[in-house]
């Protein structure tokens, strides 16, 4: 028999892949859900209810948080990064990691066809054929949502005639949580005219006060809050449990798709936003002008590439071992001020801080030079300005 | 006699020059003051009284906001420049222009020097001496301050024994206040650890509910709010005026000097941050991705380049030309929400929105491109990496 | 009848499309030669008695040379864009003239159909393709070669079929000829290790001995040659009829395709090269150093654009303004010596020379600064590496 | 006494620093020579010779060739840097090292101070200076040269009256030689105009046939000539002599000084150059495009940062991590053709080579994709632009 990975997450579309592939097509199908962080132990044991009522061969849920960590989040966050300034790249890098642990368990169960059930307008595609494509190319990809265009109520129908009389309940808000943040996509994103309303988000203000956390970070790694130690995992979901009761860390991303439109979706992300502004603080005092500027620059690569698939490009491994190197340095507190909807990043203490009263405080003369150093300095500064100002006359009076 | 042109604030370092300047080394002093926003009438008035009982034999204050949009924040605005993600650079964008205002009044008056009141460790002593060496090479510079690293109290000694009486309160914050944004440096900002109090910050919250505004951008710049047409530099002061009653708009930058130490400073900037992530949103639905991109890094260099004093470099002038040309559809309106101390983007509207049904929705398929399209193109995409695979094996088992 | 417009160049490909278009397809096949400069006279009677011989309805040849200047070349040589350092980009650039002279043709005639003769292996059918839907998108594409895979010898049996007897003498190198440059493909490129030999090349050495030729740049625009002005087309062929005489400007470009795979092709660019050295080295004198920086960054950008058929991307609009701005003072003289096989520069002349004994001269001290200042320019230099080494204290030991 | 290390090259300035240090200053003068490959055996003995009638109280040569290759050589190739398309920055890179290994001795030795004949209008001193003040801030630095700005002809007069009578015949042309290339100063450099002469050149062309050598790489690093394994260093040196007997490796190169000003030299560097082609064309081969592109950016910048003394900035480091993981694969045979003036790369053999008949050949259609996958990439990669267009209507008429 045809054997057959489906990635699968307990929704309509891939409920609706397990049954027709399985009934339909013939195949044997093994269906898999990779946890990158958004599930809990009761969610996925409802997803695996759900499969084995589907009929599916065998189920298998893969635990991937601590490899999403190690292989994606801790780069996004050594490298601060934010698509267009704004969204910690959530989903995006979630897929990668997911397929790369399918097609892992496909080749391992040998199977010779893996599904998905993106849909053909999507970024999720991109990302999931790519990874499998590159990686085994000997795989083929089945994609019924894709290839048939149904519409959600076909898909219940379908279901329905099988005897799934599940309830399908299209929530009226698509969320996508993991580790690294959820997304939140609506009828409001599909306009670019309004915001998602209040509602929408699924973690709501329970906390009215504020509050001081301590975040330490050893080698840009938040190795403890608030003095306690633990895996930078865990105290991900620890300062993320915090800081929602708070309702920080929700936005709106408009971006460029993959397929080349744009796309808008709501998220939050406190955890993310609060840790990567933390570090970035912390990386100011601690590196130099050219370290931040050249790693903004390979980091704002880093985030694309990964955005649009290209996770597997060699390139991504370099730019990764540049900023392993960038970050030798980057160990010290950081203190983060928590109020409702939003956070400030007081201040920050690390034996590496190359801000020192000792080296000279900004605006105040010191031993370390003189005004005739200083001026000096400008003056030198100034030649080549000055010269192209003196052959090419341009008037200022 | 030998004119000089002292650019004058009113402050103490600027009064002991003017005076020290006149009486012990025998300058013509002529004052000049250059309001970029900082100054209302009244305040421009008593710095004229001020410098009149230093005893100089002119005072003249230039009114430079309009040339300070036009020449600097205009381009600000377009490239969305916020210094190291945070800034907006109120301080180093204003001093660009006041030299170049000063420069040419010494120029017109056939001054032979020139004199400020910086120290020997800060940014402005480079930003103003460049300007000047290059615009006017033949100009002496003086400054008495860096060169004599007189103490406060010393400045305040000389100035009464010449019977100059006043009262020079040093403020417990030092205050740098013009239209796009002010400074505020004190004690917790020599530090790397302590943020600003509440009170440190010039406009407080009086405002406790929220509101929403309608901005309205023409080929990049801020041509309305809610409807009602005005000059850009109208609504930015009345945009700040709004948006200062929630306290929005405050942070701290540390950052690198020019002269290689690190200076931390803290700002509020209400309408800066507001008309830039407005301005940046609008930006996303009606830029291409290539033009986000390449935006990004002339613009975080015209930052750099401006904070560092070389806002001649001819360089400038070619980045404007490319800023200017990527505005050409940068027009619509942008919904903002305002809360005490924070504020979100609610939305655009624009008739050059690449965001549009008409083309396909995120995720939804449409009449522009099939399933198989979309598969070739994934699978094309996947080339390079596929063959780099096939050539190098990196094991995924 | 089905009106459809066929990019014709008298090749095998091209013909089949002809008279398979017009015999099985049932179109009234418009032919349409755009002339990049790879076109004499002759040769264009001569493509137009083929275009007649197959039946095809009308045939025109369209003069782009000058257009091809204007929109892309000019931009080339303000970029000095060479693609990985090497080559000048002369296919890629005449694709996109080509390719929207054709659709300009098309939309003129009301033709609803565009045919190339492209496969579907190579660069030119994307930018074909991309030039077409995007200006275009009512009118469909048809590409016979792309579609049928067919061989050649099955080309030549369909032609001998109806009654085309004409030799299609299979070249060993296929030679590709245009203002900027011709690209030579043979069995060796087709392999990684083996290089062109010398026959392949179209132009052979007939110059032994050597000679000096004088460049006059105009705001960077090759405006004399030797003192004799002309506009720039022809100045560049007239400089390239010099310099094939010594066979200058051969070399081998190793290149990513769009698609994915890497490419190889040989070429010969004898102006292309030469220009571009001597305007950069133009540059180089008159142009700061950020200046060039930037350019440098942006012009790589605009050639991969360029090359991967993006042309049309707003982003290029937005490059060529900045490139436009950049070429204020390029202007001057440039002194190239020509040998067999190479060619030397061997200075340049320039009212904007930044370079001069005025400003002091490189290892001598001039009044331009002191000592002092040297020295104090290089203490505050050395303060950022100086405080991270006090700081973290790396062992040299 | 005071213990004094002077960094001494057996030349007039350095010399006459020698002599007048210990005399005048009353110095104990510790002269060190730094030798990067400039410098056979004999030619040290004479330094030494030379040293020691000037009466220092120590001479030390110090063979810093291996430490040259490794620590500076190494990251240069990796990067392919060519200042400005140009220059191996032959004698760049040198001066840091030497200044690291005088600073290393200086510390061994207990030397309080440490001395350098740099002027004050090069970039030398300011690579030297920045070095000395970054690792040892607690020595101090004394120039005479550059204080007391001497003539060559009082210099002379100096060491006469000491009863040094040597002879100081002022060459032609300066000379600065090192593995990494010759550079050449005289009077035709410090005009913008005139080329070098041949005879100005170190080596002269006494090969008129041509050869072929075969270059293997492995991680980056030239491991063999001919198929005649090697240490890096002594492959290079070998591959000089061989490609200097063709006059291999000539120019000039215009640059932007440390200063600001522009600064013009010839130099000879023909296995730098041939190297540095070579690798790059592997790394074509064998690099992925993303991986080409970034590494492209940061080896600029490498350059940059390397020219302008800002070695020990710790985004040095960085950048090396990226080029070190970068090389993985970069290994393979380079088949070269040298002639006389000029040299060919023939082509490559890796078995990491990404252009492979297996993955479809340029322009030929293949089992890896088909006609309708290259229509749907086509397609997908047009949406952004063919929306730009349908929103903003250009006119194409």
């Amino acid at each position: 028999m045809k054997k057959l990975v489906l990635a699968y997450s307990g929704g309509l579309d891939t409920s609706y892949c397990a049954k027709y592939l399985t009934e339909e097509e013939g195949f044997e199908v093994h269906a898999v859900s990779v946890n990158t962080g958004g599930f809990t132990g009761e969610e996925i044991a409802e997803i695996e209810k759900k499969a084995k009522i589907l009929g599916v061969t065998s189920y298998t849920s893969i635990d991937a948080v601590q490899t999403f960590y190690d292989e994606v989040v801790k780069y996004l966050i050594y490298g601060n990064v934010l698509k267009n300034n704004t969204y910690p790249l959530s989903v995006s890098a979630e897929r990668i990691v997911q397929a790369i642990e399918i097609i892992k368990h496909a080749k391992k169960i040998g199977a010779k066809y893996i599904a998905h059930g993106s849909t053909g307008a999507g970024n999720d595609q991109v990302r999931f054929d790519m990874i499998f494509q590159i990686i085994a190319p000997e795989i083929e990809i089945i994609t019924p949502i894709r290839d048939k265009k149904l519409s959600r109520q076909e898909e219940i129908d379908y279901l329905k005639n099988k005897g799934i009389n599940q309830e399908w309940s299209k929530a009226k808000y698509s969320i996508n949580k993991g580790l690294w943040g959820t997304s939140v996509g609506g009828d409001e994103t599909l306009t670019s005219q309004l915001p998602l309303p209040n509602e929408a988000y699924p973690s709501q203000l329970t906390n009215m006060g504020s509050q001081k956390v301590k975040l330490t970070f050893k080698k840009g790694e938040l190795t403890a809050i608030d003095g306690k130690k633990g895996k930078p995992v865990e105290n991900i979901e620890k300062l993320n449990n915090i800081a929602s009761s708070y309702a920080i860390g929700r936005d709106i991303h408009v971006g460029d798709t993959i397929i080349g439109i744009k796309g808008r979706v709501g998220f939050e992300a406190a955890a993310p936003l609060i840790i990567i502004k933390a570090h970035h603080t912390l990386e100011k005092h601690v590196l130099t002008k050219w370290q931040q500027h050249h790693k903004e620059y390979l980091a704002n690569w880093y985030g694309m590439l990964l955005h649009e698939g290209q996770y597997l490009d060699e390139a991504m491994r370099n730019i990764e071992a540049f900023l392993i190197d960038s970050q030798k340095n980057v160990s010290g507190d950081v203190w983060v001020s928590l109020h409702p909807y939003r956070f400030v990043i007081d201040g920050i203490k690390s034996e590496h801080d190359l801000m020192s009263a000792k080296f000279g405080a900004y605006g105040e003369m010191n031993k370390g030079w003189t005004a005739e150093d200083a001026k000096g300095f400008i003056k030198i500064m100034s030649n080549s300005a000055k010269i192209h100002q003196a052959v090419n006359k341009k008037s200022y009076d």
